[in-house]
């Protein structure tokens, strides 16, 4: 499958260049151009889905398969502290680029990329509330 | 394995209660009781590894495979506008929790949960010097 005019979709078939990190037969990993950290880096499925909900499971397994040994080499090259690895779903959440894509952003103690955590406790019942509803939807 | 006094090992062995979403062999999925959205899930291997690169390939593949559906019920019961999928590594990337887990963060747009992404470009020849730096890294 390949997303029509999608740039992911173009790295992948090499009509775009990219620093490349990691390559098999399903997965792509590059340096993200944009980054936030230095090393961050882009790990996605070569087939085109927009967003994880979307993914078949074996095409987000063969993702989770290679994400170990890539943010190994990503952490270990970067002599990071830690690393997040972010997959931003749909332009609410900060997506971008409509092609799956986790990212791995190399941190430091004390870096400031990322502050936010807006932590709330909920409410009196809330928490059932929100089990039930979320087990509603699981199929 | 078991991370002694782990609080996610409790949960899984359920000595802690937890709001449960999903479960099966290797994984389980639970409400954060201190959310920094409504419906925000963790979703967690059984076993114990502290970060993604020290999972084996296997335990973090069988997280991916039920990310999708788990994912699907957290955006459509919440009607979120996206989500993020984020796993922080290491106490400088903001893990408080020494167990591998994978926050699914329900989110609406404009909702400024999350604002930061302080995206920077690379110095001449660095792209190319950190791939190389990363590839090194990689086994």
């Amino acid at each position: 499958m390949n997303g029509q005019d999608c740039i992911f979709c173009k790295i992948v078939s090499g009509e775009i260049p990219s620093a490349k990190i990691y390559e098999n037969k399903n997965v792509l990993a590059f340096l993200d151009i944009g980054p936030v950290s230095s090393g961050h880096t882009l790990v996605i499925p070569k087939s085109h889905y927009q967003m994880v909900h979307e993914c078949p499971a074996d095409v987000l397994s063969s993702v989770a398969e290679v994400l170990p040994k890539i943010a190994a080499a990503v952490y270990g090259a970067m002599e990071a502290d830690g690393y997040n690895v972010l997959c931003n779903n749909g332009r609410a959440a900060g997506q971008l680029v409509n092609h799956v894509h986790f990212h791995i952003i190399p941190r430091k103690h004390s870096d400031g990329v990322f502050n936010s955590w807006p932590a709330f406790k909920y409410g009196s019942g809330e928490l059932q509330q929100i089990t039930e509803k979320i087990l509603r939807h699981l199929r």
